[in-house]
């Protein structure tokens, strides 16, 4: 049984502030559009981003780092090796691990890679209901994250959070996410930091994608247009305070 | 015989409509520096940008595009194989594909493969002066333009747009555009954007030089600097209409 | 002997102008994180970046450069080529390059090149102690750089310049650098483009350090957090002049 709906905003932030404090290391595989977007939006949260790829190097940063992002944006031979590497180790190292199978609805050979990543036991998993189709057409999603003992986030208008269980709904953010490149493969380098400061996967899959949304809401206001909303994005993520998150959060279960 | 200058302002302006609500899938094989400004611009104008130059998925990701932007900017073994793959499912569909050779001013093996490209029936082509010659040595643009049956576009001070008969001429922009990385390789993927939703190629590419440009100049009011620039660049794009279009566009025949 | 305290403020004004003037052509090889910012901080301050690592061209653009970046924040196969191409072209026609050994504490490969290319002459290095102490576990910085031939700019809450003699520590910056990725691979461009445009490479690099950390400073003034910081870091930088350098900076001997 998970927490009520009401009292996700206050967990949200205590995970908020430990993050803070603890500042993770967190190493990710990611495409080369989102790399530099994804490591300002770790740094505005208060994390530590490194972004190699390099063969000779991906198992000492992945030994070195609090939790990993495996994001299948860019799909080439040196990612792929590279991301094997890195989720050998954080299993071995018991440090979790964050799948994000970007648009294997449009590609089969990523989707294959997907599932391989996939039963290799990731601490969680963010998709939308396409690439949730590409990974496994026959399963729920609560069924999906009981048998594999995973946490799955769909995303979508209203964003769906479940580890077999009820899902919880999550209605924030802003329509300018959508039109800023980069917006949902950093939500997973988030994810990522909070898993690296709470065991408990269900609480920082939830207040993860609280924290993005509610930093998308604030970046709205007075934004003109995709530019100014994205600078205001990180700037709002690096300000995000208790009074914000339980004055917006929607939450339900 | 072309539209006389007096209505390209409302062709533009017709053109973004449509595109805004037709978002064409655009695919790019862009330079590093260049691919987050670029999908960043795309989405703002009202494109859907993807960026894949893996081997094993760019002719899926260029199969279900409605329009290709090949630029030379990063010049590696992976984009040479990419663009050539990418350019032959393009002409089989019969989806405009826009070349922008940039810099091949300063690298013979970019020249030829610029040449090689060119030879290959693009729509359009976006260079300056400097990398025309570099890809024709002897020809009058005009020439170049008629006899290879595209629309080329030569970027400067002015902006000279031909199909092989009169050039015309746009006298928008600003200067903090060339302050700016990424600019003018944002612009391609624009003008692919534009050949996505018009088949007059002309039409499409005088309209997404104006549009781009006029969103410089709107960006340019206020700026401090080349940051702030960029930043109003991708809102002005975004909220671009009709009346700014009218009140700002230089074109002359 | 180097110039007294009081006269560096001028000094960097009067290299900035001739930055300005002169607009040199900097190669950069960096990481892909740091690609496009690099990029756009050149161009703020008035230098022309090049940012290729294709085998088959960069010796053509390193010749035809007035400095050069060697930056190991992204270690590969195809940069490390790059990078030892580039230094040849480099030393034999005497334009001088700088070594910024990102995070070779982290990496034993990483730290082996970033030795084997210290040996080959650059101009400048640019590191934190961390780094230094993984470069040459046994020397003083004092002792390096005289060895060596080259200046030393240690980085940290005080940066720290020496060619061997008497270190010279400048007290600039903002706290808010550190919360921007790619922040300082963009100082190592400036640090190039500086030396290229002057043969003092104390000179040079105290300037470079002097103009970078107080551009940071002007961009806290009103920043809301790393969003708005390094848009405004980009203004600042394209709009510093002498009267602000004179104000702001805190240089000792």
């Amino acid at each position: 049984m998970h927490a009520p709906a009401s009292e996700w905003p206050d967990l949200a932030a205590d995970l908020l502030d430990r993050l803070r404090e603890r500042q993770p290391r967190i190493h990710c595989i990611t495409n080369a559009v989102a790399q530099n977007f994804t490591a300002n939006a770790l740094l505005a949260a208060g994390a530590i981003p490194s972004m190699t790829i390099s063969p000779d190097e991906v198992a000492a940063f992945a030994a070195r780092s609090d939790g990993l992002l495996v994001n299948l944006g860019t799909f080439d031979a040196e990612r792929k090796t590279a991301a094997e590497t890195a989720v050998a180790i954080a299993n071995r190292l018991e440090r979790p691990w964050v799948l994000d199978p970007v648009l294997i609805d449009r590609s089969p050979p990523r989707a294959d890679f997907a599932r391989e990543l996939a039963a290799r036991s990731p601490a969680a998993i963010r998709l939308n209901s396409s690439e949730f189709e590409a990974l496994d057409g026959t399963s729920s999603i609560e069924a999906f994250a009981q048998s594999r003992g995973t946490v799955l986030a769909l995303t979508g208008a209203v964003d769906l959070v479940t580890d077999g269980a009820t899902p919880i709904r999550i209605r924030n953010g802003h329509p300018l996410m959508a039109r800023v490149t980069a917006m949902g493969c950093a939500e997973g380098g988030l994810i990522a930091a909070l898993l690296a400061v709470e065991p408990d996967r269900l609480a920082a899959m939830v207040s993860a994608l609280l924290i993005f949304a509610i930093a998308g809401e604030i970046a709205g206001v007075g934004a003109n247009g995709p530019g100014s909303f994205s600078v205001q994005f990180l700037d709002a993520l690096s300000n995000l305070d208790r009074a914000a998150i339980r004055a917006r959060a929607k939450v339900s279960v």
